[in-house]
């Protein structure tokens, strides 16, 4: 069969969506530069906290071409010079910090797009300030969704998704392992470079080691298969050097870390029914992604070299634009919108 | 860290979904199986164009126990007895012998779930009969939706699923090989199992050989990114034995036909950017599904054991109905919905 004319919905948004971007670190940077070359996006607007970015042109900021686009201290500010429809937030990571941000663009009636870990499925650790989001979003007829790769998609909504295909469910088990040498500097911090192990335990036991995300990840599959879990367990243990190990940035000595091995074990009658494992190290081998579903059918599936994060966070983020402004209102989690697919 | 009380969110519906099965083939009676599974789903009505059928009880029609519900002739019988909220919908796979069917339903003031293949993309082959019932269920404040495993999943929406963490993409591959010997008889005997070539060939030119769907596969697909299509190709060839080929059902010898190999081709921009590539064959060798997606930042993935067909069908239908309860009104593809995760 050959078609030369092939019948298309006209559903693709005619007039751009117009869009604040609030925080411009790496995230929100590259936010910017991906929705300039997104026909159904217009960048009308951009905040920041640092003064020094503050009062610049958004093009400056980002390193490229004037954009028409001056950074303002505050949401008023950027409102002031044009209305608009969306906010992508990428500020910081955790719910008691985001809140007074949230309710702000909520308050000025913005959708918000936010790549907040903890946002991801605030119910499980922020349930006080989840219900307060969500009945303020709903109020002011606006949509709240935290995403991101990881997470929001890898280990969560990636597995939710192959579950639509299974009649039963009986355990969900997801296995990540990323080289932190091919990444950003920050993720090899973030994940002990360079630190003795009792430098690393120290942290742990302060809680600034480990993965922000993975209990939530865990919750959001629970939440969306109808899981009620009695437990999550968390556990974060350091991955020492065997060798001389290094990167673009650090060189580290056997014996050191190079990175971490996070497991998150979601409870359910008794039984670790999600099991979500993440090896992030330098040079650690096979990076990989698999998913491995127990059911009927049962469902395996690998990504033989991972999905690269930092690329992946962008997108998803800005591929999910399209999505929140038609999405009903209140705080939603990934599994509450239709899949946010890449449009041009 | 462990948590003792895991908050949840109390969205998973409370009162069951009344839902009415329309068509009562191997699909449909596997739905009522799986529909009695469910917590939030009660079977209150069932019909059937079958007169061995009708007046029946459901449980002895599925081969169960006795379930107070007696198979009707048609949707009015079923409802003058109990009041409904969706239909599962398994009759055939084309839309001019479903549109009649779809319209009562709608009519009805029913919601549709159904595994007609055309229906997965029917602006595709069919707009006309796609605007006239999509113009029908927002009047009527009801959503139809077509999908199944192939089409409504492994080779469209899964792939749709992946570009969300992609910043751009190039083209979309699907490979999927699945060997026949393992499944249905009428799969066999749809792939042309034990035909000589020419009586292959001879049913192909009357367009009665072939995969239903996977044209709309393409179009779904291009559909969800926004690509406008020039073109989509659709060849099919046989597949003859090498030596003498068994199933449960068939001795092949060699030089017959043991199944075919299909492509699907969308061209956009003059480049062949969606291929879908479906080899149904008496024991293939290595079954399994694999999706490239050439893009930012590239995708690869594989299911080595590929997915069993039939089970997930049955699966993603009665998955979809918490979905189709709260979706928008009109005439839905895969991708307009919130994933259909499983629900216990």
């Amino acid at each position: 069969m050959k078609q030369s004319l092939i019948p298309q919905r006209s559903h693709v948004t005619k007039e751009p969506i117009p869009v604040i971007v609030y925080g411009l670190g790496a995230i929100g940077i590259g936010a910017v530069k991906l929705a300039l070359q997104k026909s159904y996006i217009k960048i009308v607007g951009a905040v920041d906290v640092d003064p020094s970015k503050q009062g610049k042109d958004l093009g400056d900021v980002i390193g490229g071409d004037r954009l028409g686009v001056t950074v303002q201290p505050n949401i008023q500010a950027a409102l002031a010079v044009a209305p608009a429809k969306v906010v992508l937030h990428t500020t910081t990571s955790f719910m008691e910090l985001v809140e007074p941000q949230l309710v702000e663009l909520i308050n000025a009636g913005l959708h918000v797009v936010s790549s907040t870990e903890e946002l991801s499925y605030p119910h499980l650790q922020s349930p006080a300030i989840a219900e307060r989001l969500d009945r303020l979003a709903i109020d002011k007829g606006v949509s709240v969704l935290g995403i991101g790769v990881n997470p929001g998609f890898l280990m969560d909504l990636l597995p939710l998704t192959l579950t639509g295909v299974c009649q039963s469910v009986e355990s969900v088990e997801v296995v990540r392992v990323v080289d932190t040498a091919k990444r950003r500097v920050q993720l090899q911090k973030k994940t002990g470079a360079n630190l003795s192990e009792a430098e690393f335990r120290g942290l742990m036991d302060t809680g600034r080691m480990g993965h922000i995300g993975l209990v939530e990840s865990v919750a959001l599959i629970a939440d969306g298969l109808g899981w009620p879990l009695e437990r999550i367990d968390d556990e974060v243990e350091p991955v020492l050097a065997k060798e001389l190990t290094t990167s673009e940035f650090f060189q580290v000595e056997a014996g050191r870390v190079v990175g971490l091995n996070q497991v998150a074990t979601g409870w359910s009658n008794g039984k670790p029914r999600i099991v979500l494992r993440l090896h992030m190290s330098l040079r650690a081998e096979n990076p990989c992604d698999r998913i491995r579903i127990e059911g009927t059918p049962p469902i395996y599936l690998e990504q033989p070299d991972g999905v690269a994060g930092d690329h992946a966070t962008v997108a998803i983020l800005i591929n999910s634009v399209h999505r929140i402004v038609e999405a009903k209102n209140g705080l939603l989690s990934p599994h509450d919108l239709p899949i946010p697919v890449c449009r041009s």
